[in-house]
């Protein structure tokens, strides 16, 4: 996969009293990013029974976004496993990281671990 | 039913950088109360099928919620009709009301519209 | 004003267990939708202390939003008073209307009631 | 800091079309906690000019919570060092852990890093 990228801009319910960004909507602009690599292709992240689930995340916060920032979010795959995935997420206001993400994301099917099917792969372009 | 009360705090993801509660989280701080009313019999919104949805509101803004606030949610029923309900709910902080909404409730099954079955009424209270 | 368009997709954080959007997340559309009024202009919504809160909203569902679906918010003003305004926002997919509300949002300097300043006419376009 | 607990349940905003909570969802329950320990001191997280931001976080999930399901979140201090912390949150239900996130806060003065002042050390109990 090469590095994808998905733009958003902060509204006010991003943000909260302290005036920045919450902290975990950066969580949610990092799951939009990787929702909008299915509806690119015509496609949604759960098909026939099959999703993806976090299972683990490490995050790092470097600056702060504020109202009207207009966001990149950057994705780029690390890691193919049979039943999951390996990805870094970082997110940019201009030149400049605001923040960064590793995350693992587990495959399932009627809730249940399960292989990635291939039908996903023309998705992650692997 | 009689008037039945939930309390909740505001918390930094409620509020938004114009420092006050955002306002479509009074809409929330309302859906809660309305999700207690079956939590609290034992009973999930979503029975056998059988859910509620919001069809129309009309709400009003008295006065802002801020940061650590401790909020009292006021439902009770207006009226009761074969496949719908309206209700009252309002948001109080201490003696102060700051929100106040009225709301039709459609009941659908297998998301078209149904009578409201028997077994909501222990809920509901009617 | 001439009737404006904003355009925003459904993510898994706009939806709930009902596997439709949650009800309140129409209002953060259309709150989106008014922000980018400012936003178009290089301006923010909050200048020099001022900025404008919901005092009242009445808003009709006529069919649900789900994952992935383009949505998009029409917004066009009914009224400019001194110190408030209403507005229509009507939210399609497609074609077809989902949703539609009319609000009054009031102007505030420094939290409390204010005449709209002439800045905020460029934005509105009256 | 002994553990601390904070109870939440879960409503249908925290859910998404996966029928489950939402993932970033967990970083809410968490900081509601943290906030929960200021306000049952009747101190808010933000005084005098400081409050705490997230700077990095590592976190696991093991199970999924639904709607309806009470949830306990416990809290406690790993290491305070001058101008940041160190704790350790895990979410349960009944028994069984579903989420676990070990993070560092920094203490912001004006939005620049500074020592953590003396009056929180009553609330962290340090």
């Amino acid at each position: 996969m090469h590095p994808s990228s998905y733009t958003t801009v902060v509204y006010y319910e991003d943000t909260d009293a302290g005036g920045v960004v919450y902290h975990s909507k950066y969580l949610n602009f990092c799951e939009r990013a990787r929702s909008e690599l299915f509806f690119a292709k015509g496609q949604t992240p759960m098909q026939e029974g099959y999703h993806f689930v976090v299972k683990e995340l490490n995050a790092r916060y470097f600056a702060p976004a504020r109202l009207g920032d207009r966001l990149h979010v950057s994705s780029s795959l690390i890691e193919r496993k049979k039943a999951s995935l390996r990805m870094l997420q970082e997110i940019f206001c201009g030149e400049r990281k605001l923040f960064g993400m590793e995350l693992t994301l587990a495959c399932l099917h009627s809730d249940k671990p399960a292989r990635i099917p291939d039908f996903f792969d023309e998705v992650l372009g692997v």
